[in-house]
């Protein structure tokens, strides 16, 4: 491990969240041909702190100019990069169902670095068919498919009361990172990462705000 | 607003993410006909305190009783509606690209009380065609089709650098409630709900946790 990995290591996981957000912006200004951007501007945008926003950049390689800011191109391109999406990962998707073939439409994570380059299920309606160009496999073709294309990461899709058990399958077969988007809690070793996206807890959040305003 | 809606509308953020887990993992003790769950039980699968599990329960309707804990069945019915999943609520969809596109596939958000009834765009190639029977319509139709089928709910997944303007036309045409994907931060006036959900960045804590390893 580099001393710079070492350092990105501490970045503070609300910093992390927010860096898309501000790729996103001087991705915008990039379009209009401004060529300098503030921490104010940015911090205006967002409808944070300044500080907040210069200590966030300053995880990163890029440096501000006094009085001009920092310069637009710079700043899309070292997020990008400080945010993985300039390299390809490749994944491999289990549960080819409703949220499994909606997640292989989403051509857009290309553009961010993740390339689902295979489709597990047990359904043999899904097996052999191909979702977006990307092929559904049976699950049973998972592990030696994995260590062919020396994959590393899985997308869980399934139904919640089968996750435990496919996380368990996809460690054993080598998977180093698992992306959850199943509402269930899975356990993993301790080497293995996990990340949790629960849409349906994000739209519980937004019923929780609407209804109690109606 | 009731007084129940009163007390519902000071959970914290935090309580109502971790529900949706409980939901799940209660629903799968129901299908093993497991009668009863304790705090402790449910703190296990979580991996957090029981008084934690007990705290977050306690905004809800749903009563432990002394030893056995929580009927399981009462716990998924109480969750269920806690959670704005037993009510249907409607909403349009505004940009049926690639991450539009793959939302209309993910039929499961129907379980989730959500409806997405119509959905709009620009592209002329992709307007009056049908992605998983939801029809693409022009966006300007969206105002009168609003109006006509009072909706007011909004999915914000166009190009980030087009989710402000849509933003503003989702509030003067009516909507209360946007549900963002897009990277970038949206400005909507204060009596309108904006919830972010952005992939991007859970994908970026995955990799940055996971180059990190490498």
């Amino acid at each position: 491990m580099t001393k710079n990995e070492k350092i990105k290591k501490l970045v503070p996981e609300p910093s992390i969240r927010r860096m898309p957000a501000y790729l996103a912006y001087a991705e915008g200004l990039l379009r209009k041909k401004q060529m300098y951007v503030s921490s104010t501007q940015i911090a205006s945008y967002m409808s944070i702190d300044s500080t907040q926003v210069t200590k966030d950049l300053s995880y990163t390689s890029i440096v501000g100019k006094t009085r001009v800011g920092y310069e637009v191109s710079a700043l899309v391109k070292v997020l990008s990069e400080f945010l993985g999406f300039t390299v390809m990962d490749d994944a491999f998707l289990v549960g080819a169902g409703s949220l499994g073939s909606a997640l292989l439409h989403d051509s857009g994570l290309n553009n961010f670095g993740l390339k689902i380059v295979a489709a597990f299920d047990v359904n043999h309606k899904t097996i052999g068919k191909k979702i977006n160009d990307v092929e559904v496999f049976h699950i049973d073709q998972f592990r030696d498919l994995a260590q062919d294309m020396n994959v590393q990461m899985g997308i869980l899709t399934v139904p919640a009361e089968n996750s435990q058990t496919v996380a368990d399958l996809m460690v054993a077969w080598g998977i180093k990172a698992i992306w959850n988007f199943t509402p269930a809690r899975i356990k993993v070793p301790d080497d293995i990462i996990v990340q949790n996206t629960t849409l349906y807890s994000n739209l519980a959040l937004l019923f929780n705000k609407l209804h109690n305003e109606e």
